[in-house]
């Protein structure tokens, strides 16, 4: 949970909802509404019984408050919950919950909140695989400065640049796709895992139940074995690590010596008038580094002991929201990256005239190569570097027209002509 | 990679063999071979070049310590292999690489061993999960403590408990199915990732060498978004992490006080004759919370800086080899486990016998409410864990004939009459 | 943050007021006065201004809510906390947070309130060592097995573990008392680190700060290297680690099957009456787990780029409050803990009685080595430990009257006559 | 352990040969003939017997293939290795390891391996701080724009840039005096941590081998209580983390399009003959972030179990030596870097001319504000800064010149002239 004064940097209010207490208490009401009804139903408890549960369920609205100290107690959330839901209850509190176990609850309770939070971030994602689509199309000629090991290596174009930015979130929603029936499941196993006191019809309460909250009811336990979750969080970092990615790049292309993408509004600074930095880039970088690091945390969590083990559950509900609330969040500051990311022509040119065509050396040597020898061509190609090393104005185009005169140097030269598959790579993204 | 020490103990030869250097440089020579053989027979290089590399390739077989400073220069692996197959190659050496970046053939070298390497780990994945699945059949009736926040809850069966280990098994065979075809590509993006020195016909590359090479073949560069990489990760800190919780089962179900399960043959010790220590047992939760740890530094890497960025790869090549030995350990462990894992089942019946039925205490409440309603029946049940407390040879059977009599306490609160559908969660395993 | 629901099990409401919102507003805001102040003394800023821009400090408590919004937008807290400073400072704004940066203020603020967290965890500290100090003298003979590989070894005293719990602790305290002097500084050094803006006696007014605040004040600036807060990261993380291992002890001691220790009230189950579940050492466990993975994320931080980079900066704000509030939170829980711990005589006693004294083999073999050699003596050994595997009712000292009679055997493998220097570590303990 | 082909890369020579596995044997060697002969000495074991151990213990090579599934089937390297003693010592075999425990043997042996491992490392470390401190005062008037942010924001020195490079090392050497003490004990406490099987004089025999071994000897067991070892981790992980930002930061200036400052040889493109890749300093993060991720894996294993835990110490011998390797090598490369050093005078020249003074704009303000109110300063610097907007060709000198005339504001707005302390921070390192 982000602190209010970090609520809007590194958090996310939508999502903070979603996972927030009351959505939590809320989820797990809804569970033992769900779970009554479909004993009701089946005869398994008095249907009046039944009916009055769901109805108290779905009217109870426990304050955090109140409950914590019983959280504390117990070292579960729905336990205070049951009690409150008990109380509610009157007369039928002894049908409550009946043949269950905590972890049910708070299980069961989890995913219908997963469903919602999850469909939050497949819909934020999508758009941003769409807009980043669109703006990888609208950028597929311009070209820029490709680099490798923080060195400029060679041109490409910005629309390259952002279809490579895209690439893995339309990897990320397949595998949601994957993930999702996968995970969004009921849990009704009672306290073994055996489901001994929910009585010889449980598969039919799961389905009932299942159907009744929008989830899967498989028939074997998941009470111990968390891959489950692990997985969810490893999505989590898949997401946020890509953005990471896209936001380390404006980070870097828009270094005040670079500036040749920006995006977002700047972050002013508290003494220099000039300053526009980059928050929201930056952002993008602290939130994937989060997420990797608490998914360690998440995966250690699946070495779970016996039937159930409180240290490892504690984990999951400490780190699976935060982890949630950053996807959420990193996902709407790349939306808004995304709707503003704009090249800087005049400084892409400058970088491009002050690299002197030093970036085509590796295209000048295939262009003559054509004619020679290939090692002819590239000690031609390293003369030429000598040479603009001798003199800082001499340009490659310049240096091979005196060396190896006979072709439209400047031209062939151009970063426009060395552009490769890049424009195909940007147009091809989000057909 | 794991020191000659702890060769057996933490690692695994067989994926040491795969993952290893020589096997690292025979991989990328792979690829440089493919590369040149695809070229040459769409005509981009001579047919007689690209023959002669492609047999240079396949016949070098260069010394990793040879090639260590080279590596130390470059910051790269392929680097000093491609010089390797630059001398060998002769005359053709200006065809040798041709287009093509370092990183191309890194990948498309990891891709080949990761072909094998997951082969492996699917291999012994599956002998595993049908291994248990059989253990779980065979152990379906055999009532044994559950135990939950470390604590007797109610009885289960020893076979549920190899069903829910073996669960997450049959999700991570799922799960490869799944990230297979997402994974194993070829990389052949040239400098920029615009494959612009590949020249115009390089799809058609890409295709013939991936048919070679038996992977896929995307046009769009993954260079630099490496979350292929991290999911892959994921995949393998959740075998490992499934194994965990069986090994850590095994560590507490072994503990001397209860040695009601044991597996494996045990350490002995350098001084305590009588002790058999859960050494590989143990040894699956440390593999676990390795990997789960190391996946946090996979997924740092995927911030990667713009078109290729050495700090992150670096990461990569320190991490991915580490993560895959040690599933591959787990897994091997696992199946010695899973091979010698067995009941024993005169320290079951004194832990049930030790409990006085006390685990039934649940179960007592739902057969008296049949009868009463709930809060009286919960109240009895009190009242008799009450008496147990003052005398300590009660049983709970004995206590409730006392106070609730009219019931074959004795045999409706027996261990057998309460295991729910724990045989039929083990009897499933594995259909 | 912990979240309301999970306050009192995760969290701690003392900490989480020292660290919250408010607590690090009224921080920033104690730090702009103390940097007026001193300015106006050295005729820095007019007087009246230092003196209405300090009273405007003290007096102001802006809401965190209010602040969100410019916190998301300029990338820090202290920015808008400056604003706010401004207007209420009147005609005196422009001499408010005169030469320094955000950052500067920033960092006074936290260590102004690590003064008071440390103060707090070190007398938490303090205290239980005091604790288990008194503890392990109490307990300091009280035979008890211990346990290695999960495997019963020999006899210990109960009040021996006590005291290697608290080993660490008075590590800790050894280690807050080298940390502080170094942690404690003031920031002072302007936008660039140069203190150009701040005037040529930015030294003084560093100095006359430090002294109204209690802080050090080194000349060199440590905007970018934050080994300081890295290391704090670690001292809190050893903390938890040190509780972590006494919390996974009681779990352990505390199991059905064993119940030889116990400590707190345990947590009640939803469904099972008989149960009492260690909740609150399953708590320090997974705060130690939190904060461990935590502090690899911290340490990620100090890869800092260039004079100030807000992308690992977040990382801080982010995870320290939280390291910071599951310190207190383990803390307080082990006083609690540490306050019941109560040894269970009959448990202890019955392990003994299955154990047959076995763990006593070690010791025979010392015993017979007096009067032959080693070799014959662990053979003997052998065969008791043989002969008991035959027959499951014999004990260790039956069998070795048999084999090797003329020894009292019985006195001389009791538990109490192999205790070493259990005691003499026991009542070491806070001496 | 770092494969053969990243050797160089990754590793380093003289560490892995100090944690190496024949260092391990060696190590252990070593402390059971210490044991021997302080036993032999006090007449716990025969003189001959301690005499005959001694020598064979120090005169065994045992070959790690050979010991390698021994140490797999115990789960401990010590016990193969006093096996191989056993059998050298022929009768004697009876004394070897006498009333010791493996664990003893492996910590002890570690400490002496740490003792030389961290020689090396402080060696390395003051050199480094040595020669960064000759680098800071060489360079410590050349003016360089400071980034904060990722922006320029105003001028420093290079010098004081390699200062702050400086200064967390320095305090690292201050933290390694007070960690060696507290770090470098012996280990001797039998199977149970009681000292019962090494008699009455185990505290003389302690003493006697740690002075042997130039080690502490502490009454208290260590076995279980792991905060030696973690705090050795965070110590490691704090000197890459700083040079992890020294490689940061000389990553950034040294991209192509600021270049101001390059350190190393640039290692070599496999296609782009114009490229220099700054392998050295990227490496520096990579180890950074790597030895970060693991010290979470050594904290997590300071929940040990019990008396003994093989699952967290079998984490502590995966992940240890492979962090002193790459401190070590950090170490290493950052001396490479700090000797080679440079600033490229024309591109800083280039940098500030191209910034046009804007990051002069807060001295700006202050130097107006000494003859108005501030707020009429900031809002005169505010309309020159936009009117440098509308013309891309005027510097703030020139637009103040025109808006507020009267100053030279040439040379006042200077670089050289807005300094600050950088120069005495550049001086002052290393005094």
């Amino acid at each position: 949970m982000v602190s209010t004064l970090f609520a809007h940097l590194l958090g996310d209010a939508e999502m903070a909802a979603l996972m927030g207490d009351e959505a939590a208490i809320s989820a797990m009401l809804r569970a033992e509404a769900a779970l009554s009804r479909a004993q009701g139903r089946l005869g398994i408890i008095p249907e009046d019984a039944a009916t009055a549960i769901a109805s108290a369920a779905e009217s109870l609205r426990p304050d955090p408050l109140g409950l914590a100290a019983g959280v504390a107690r117990a070292g579960i959330t729905a336990q205070p919950v049951i009690t409150a839901l008990k109380q509610a209850a009157g007369d039928h509190a002894g049908w409550v919950h009946y043949g269950a176990t905590s972890q049910d609850i708070v299980d069961t309770g989890l995913m219908i909140q997963l469903s919602q939070a999850l469909a939050l971030l497949r819909s934020r994602l999508s758009g941003l695989s769409d807009l980043l689509g669109t703006k990888a199309r609208e950028y597929a000629d311009l070209a820029i400065p490709a680099h490798t090991r923080f060195q400029i290596a060679a041109p490409t174009t910005l629309g390259a640049k952002i279809a490579v930015w895209r690439a893995p979130l339309t990897r990320q929603l397949q595998r949601l796709d994957e993930l999702l029936p996968r995970l969004l499941n009921l849990s009704l196993y009672g306290a073994a895992g055996t489901s001994a006191a929910l009585g010889p019809r449980v598969s039919e309460v799961r389905q009932i139940m299942a159907d009744d909250l929008d989830l899967a009811a498989p028939d074997i336990p998941w009470h111990s074995t968390r891959d489950l979750i692990a997985e969810l969080g490893g999505w989590l970092s898949l997401t946020t690590g890509a953005l990471g990615k896209m936001g380390a790049d404006l980070v870097l292309l828009g270094q005040s010596e670079l500036a040749q993408v920006t995006a977002g509004t700047g972050g002013a600074s508290s003494t220099m008038p000039q300053k526009s930095n980059p928050v929201a880039a930056e952002t993008l970088v602290t939130l994937a580094r989060l997420n990797a690091g608490d998914l360690g945390e998440l995966h250690q969590a699946m070495i779970h002991a016996y039937e159930r083990d409180g240290a490892t559950l504690e984990m999951e509900w400490a780190v699976l929201p935060a982890m949630l609330e950053r996807t959420a969040a990193s996902l709407r500051i790349g939306l808004d990256l995304a709707q503003t990311v704009r090249a800087n022509p005049d400084r892409i040119a400058e970088a491009f005239s002050a690299d002197r065509g030093m970036m085509m050396a590796e295209a000048a040597g295939f262009l003559l190569a054509q004619d020679m020898p290939r090692s002819e061509a590239l000690k031609i190609v390293a003369r030429a570097l000598s040479e603009m090393q001798k003199d800082q104005s001499l340009t490659l185009d310049a240096a091979l027209e005196r060396i190896a005169p006979g072709r439209d140097w400047q031209a062939e030269l151009a970063p426009e002509s060395n552009l490769g598959a890049a424009p195909a790579i940007a147009r091809a993204a989000g057909d």
